[in-house]
């Protein structure tokens, strides 16, 4: 087998990691945890269904590009809960060893690309990167939500941290946001998330 | 909210289901069975990776979303592997009334737009179907080669059998259809097929 084809097989197989990096999320249903796989699949999915909803026109191959990938780091790094205020320290250095570790099975140019893919998802400056991240944050919203705030009850988050972080959502899309704001108002009233 | 958004949230949350859809090939590292979320995922990433082997030069976000869309009708009907003869003659009908059901929760101009995703596929007749159906092929090949054939041990697969079914690989990708032979050749050697 050539070379090129044969990096490309070490990275694809080196991905089926991601199907057991666990996440604090649970699948609705009152499910078991969903892992890093089903996340960026979903999130894919969405971000195509939902594109209407960008604040500006988007790539959406990009976007789906940057939901599918943008958790590969954590096959090294784990995954980092948004409200785990210890591990949000450390974050930034163990997902950029992962990053070089990563990427460099991959074909030197294709290496390139899909870095500069992850690293414009992280730096959130183009419409692209504000549209996956808005559904970074609206998907596991999303399933907490169809689970009555489970998530949020488990873990004793406040509504100021659930806004700080949704925070992004706006900037990808006001109009999911105003869906995100009025969920997080009906979970702050039946008591799952902290005033 | 409009009842537009609340449509596309019902089918987001309907698809959380395909996380519970487990397949017969497993994950890598003779790890657990891989259910449908994770297996389009997965295959997504490699159309888009692998996407310079296509016979033909492909729309790639429309493989992708054949990619990450292909199984929904397996929340309804369940998983039938490639190699169940009994499943195989109930299949169509039975994937044809999830479709009606599951793309229904859509609006209807998204319905029109992935019902007719699902059945370009199905049908396999444009470059984009065959290289998705590439994907489809190979990556449980990879994972079952990863884990020295065990899953063409366990259910007793004959070379014919794979080959048959592999046919679809060549019309996507004769590169990746190279690929394929030879590890089905290696496998029989081993005795992990039936010759």
């Amino acid at each position: 087998m050539d070379a090129r084809l044969e990096k490309q097989l070490q990275f694809i197989l080196e991905l089926d990691q991601e199907k057991n990096i666990f996440r604090q999320t649970h699948l609705s249903g009152h499910g078991r945890n969903e892992n890093d796989a089903e996340h960026a699949w979903h999130m894919a999915v969405m971000a195509y269904l939902l594109r209407e909803y960008a604040n500006e026109p988007v790539d959406i191959t990009r976007v789906m590009l940057m939901c599918l990938l943008h958790d590969v780091v954590e096959i090294d790094a784990g995954d980092t809960y948004a409200y785990d205020t210890e591990g949000l320290k450390t974050q930034k250095a163990r997902e950029d060893a992962a990053k070089e570790r990563i990427y460099a099975l991959l074909p030197d140019d294709q290496r390139a690309e899909l870095q500069a893919v992850f690293e414009e998802f992280e730096e959130g400056g183009t419409p692209e990167a504000k549209f996956a991240h808005a559904m970074d944050n609206l998907q596991p919203l999303l399933l907490n939500h169809s689970n009555d705030g489970g998530d949020w009850r488990e873990h004793q988050v406040t509504a100021g941290q659930v806004y700080d972080r949704q925070k992004k959502t706006r900037d990808g899309s006001r109009r999911l946001y105003a869906l995100t704001d009025a969920l997080i108002r009906e979970h702050i009233a039946r008591g799952n998330l902290r005033g």
